[in-house]
């Protein structure tokens, strides 16, 4: 695809007013002559300098006071982020110099960027493809080391390359069928019809095997949903924040997340977990404390994880209804349910262990899969176990899960529709449709696949950009 | 002075998990030896790389995965930042990225950098003195024109200068001193001592000007204060609104600043200006409220401007009661008086004349000098007129303190210090006091001189240098 622009853009890459620098870039055919223009050299101009050089410079602000002294770095196109002619210009990070810095450089000609439009124009350069492109954003907000591992591999290419393959399968087939099509009239079937539905179905598996890997590739970039259940007086918020303890991470929404609210992260072993608090439980009949209750299971619906938080130190009735209120509350939710036994620390190692036992039986019986853990969140007994279990539990999990995660909405939609696409194939092949058809629910499970590169992206590659990159930071 | 340190520092010059880029500094003696350890370039090392050249890297995280691509700048010592062998590295401005980096650094040798501790080096390395490394933390935060004008000049050395100025005139007349005092046996009075008192005298003033010029450079630094004073019912919180407009810039308190509140900042053609709310006045006879409404004239009296907001849709007696009582509460503060006749768009223009002509009589009768005009928060009426009057009195006002302006509580600090030794010494020498009683405090004087500049910090320069570096942000 042709670079669409002729224009240069400037934006800060670093945001002004934090740090000790700040860096603006600028990139497009007039980079160098516009920092020529503001930023004077002490010899010599960016214009002459070679690529990978550093000069330093000055820039006067109105009245020709002192702006500021810069360094500014030289990239050459198309040895640049963005495959244009670029500049880096380094300020003192001050609000104040970087937005006079940004609207000298708009006066000689350059044009504030869009967001992500630096990223925007290295895909459009053929730096990288789309779905590289879209990593870049991962990579950034990535904060633990298995969402970095797999947005490093997005940027990398490890995704598209394995996307490609995917595609070359798609685009096989079809010439098989656009072969058959071109001979139509002679009604000969040039394509093996069984081979054929044999290589879509095994193709369609493939994409089926990606698109279900997005639950665990939106978790590990999300963080894995944890719902904390129990009844009011069972110590919930006391156990969370004894866990978050010093590592205590409030996050906030982040472009791409499936988090709709600011929660409570803690990161265990690589992995990020995501608190979903819940209104505590109880036995009731007022009908306006139920439907509170119901919005609780409704958070538990979507949770991962849920901890089950009982109050072992209540006499053992009470204890007994409290745990079969919850099992009942809580069964068919989550991949993973921990009963947690807290204020341990009132109890003798002996009524610990028969609390224990107690729940067991009770668990077993109800047929339900459950770590029992005694804990404390008053003296953190228990904590680390918890912790360790939590881990090893989803560890193995994700483990399972072998291979390409996918991590982007939009390509999970795009690898649904080509699954779609390609069911509608077989289908097809199978029901003996004539092959114009079947070429037909082909190309739409190849078009699936492009959208996610950015191959061919048809009369209005703007509006499908637009979307993607109106999510990105300014200077990305 | 000599370079205290032998080991090199890492930070990040930039906040990671915001904007596209992160860089990160390395400096000291195995500067380009760490960052070789760490990042593989394409070819060759960054040891033997040339100073102000890029180079294009991969770092290699734990268990080989790729951690990121980066680029790393190269400065030779002397040219660089800190006068050491520094490198800028920069990578995806990802937290995960530069946490991991930083720790891989760390673990090569380097060590993590204390708060401005690039600039203490710069300073110690003789690059700046100390005013200057003191003025890049202003440079960063100066946020106005106005106050981006002073901190650049004292980077620059401008305020430097002008101390060296003083300085030598101190020291010529310690010499002259000095001189008396080897030949004091000889009861030889070598100096003249008229002309001494005269040259003394004069510096005195230099000093003390200096020293009086901080309120306004306070001013400009932090924001000039406006208090808004009225009745509850007269509009001041719709009045600041429509002020700050599409400004409005809620500014938090900022290191080096006398700001101890989060407060509203208002910037007008270059100067900022800080709004401190205060409590609605009324006439009240309730003990309670009356403690309430002094706190609010305890907050007037720091203020160097005061918004008088009155309701003039009020009928003319209680207008008059108003405008009576808050003359009285606010006759002696701030140093310009804005009576403002606020809901004039409920008025003909004739009822507006009529209320001007009034407010005019009482405020000349009571012997006040205030600027009056008809407003309103409501339409935003008078607003322009308002902001161009508070601009004009303003810079007219900044302007009467020509020459240097100081900012720093420290150096205002040292100059009042010295300003009062010049004056012992100048009392000494007229009452005809031991020539080498005169000595000590004319070395008193140069002693805070020197403070300032950072010469000669005596036998505690880490206790001197901790103080001021301390306030500064890791990176600096």
């Amino acid at each position: 695809m042709k670079n669409l622009y002729s224009d240069t853009i400037v934006a800060p890459a670093t945001i002004p007013g934090t740090g000790a620098i700040s860096i603006i870039r600028v990139s497009g055919p007039e980079a160098f002559s516009a920092v020529d223009a503001v930023v004077s050299l002490k010899s010599g101009t960016i214009s002459e300098a070679d690529g990978y050089t550093i000069h330093f410079g000055e820039v006067s602000g109105d009245g020709d006071s002192l702006l500021d002294t810069v360094l500014v770095s030289v990239f050459r196109a198309p040895h640049s982020y963005t495959g244009e002619d670029s500049v880096e210009i380094s300020t003192h990070a001050s609000t104040y110099i970087v937005s006079e810095l940004i609207r000298l450089l708009i006066q000689v000609g350059c044009r504030m960027a869009g967001p992500g439009e630096f990223t925007k124009r290295a895909f459009l350069n053929g730096k990288m493809d789309l779905a590289q492109a879209e990593a870049v954003a991962d990579v950034i907000s990535s904060t633990t080391e298995a969402s970095h591992r797999i947005a490093m591999n997005q940027l990398r290419g490890g995704f598209s390359k394995e996307l490609e393959g995917l595609r070359s399968e798609l685009l096989e087939m079809a010439s098989l069928l656009e072969l058959e099509l071109d001979f139509s009239e002679e009604d000969v079937e040039f394509a093996n019809r069984e081979k054929l539905i044999g290589l879509v179905e095994g193709t369609l598996s493939h994409v089926e095997k990606l698109a279900a890997s997005f639950r665990a590739g939106n978790m590990i970039k999300s963080g894995i949903p944890v719902a904390i259940v129990g009844a009011v007086n069972a110590g919930k918020s006391s156990l969370l924040n004894a866990l978050l303890g010093d590592d205590r991470a409030i996050v906030s929404s982040v472009e791409g997340t499936t988090r709709d609210t600011i929660e409570e992260i803690l990161q265990v072993d690589g992995l990020a977990y995501r608190f979903i608090d819940t209104a505590g439980i109880r036995v009731s009949k007022d009908s306006v404390e139920k439907i509170g209750i119901e919005r609780t299971y409704q958070k538990i619906s979507t949770a991962e994880v849920v901890f089950g938080v009982l109050d072992c130190s209540q006499p053992e009735p009470l204890f007994k209804a409290s745990l079969e209120l919850l099992l009942g509350k809580t069964k068919g939710y989550g991949n993973a349910l921990f009963l947690l036994l807290n204020k341990a620390d009132k109890l003798s190692q002996n009524d610990i262990n028969n609390f224990v036992t107690l729940t067991n039986n009770i668990v077993t019986l109800s047929d339900i899969k459950a770590v029992i853990l005694p804990v404390s969140a008053k003296t953190g007994f228990g904590l680390e176990a918890l912790k360790q279990s939590l881990s090893a539990s989803e560890k193995a999990l994700l483990k399972a899960e072998s291979g390409t995660l996918v991590t982007n909405l939009r390509h999970y939609e795009a690898l649904t529709a080509s699954a779609h696409s390609l069911r509608a194939t077989a289908q097809a092949l199978r029901s003996g449709i004539p092959t114009d058809l079947v070429a037909e629910d082909l190309r739409a499970a190849i078009a699936s696949v492009n959208l996610i590169l950015g191959h061919d992206l048809g009369l209005s590659p703007e509006s499908v950009l637009h979307d993607i990159f109106a999510h990105h930071c300014i200077g990305k």
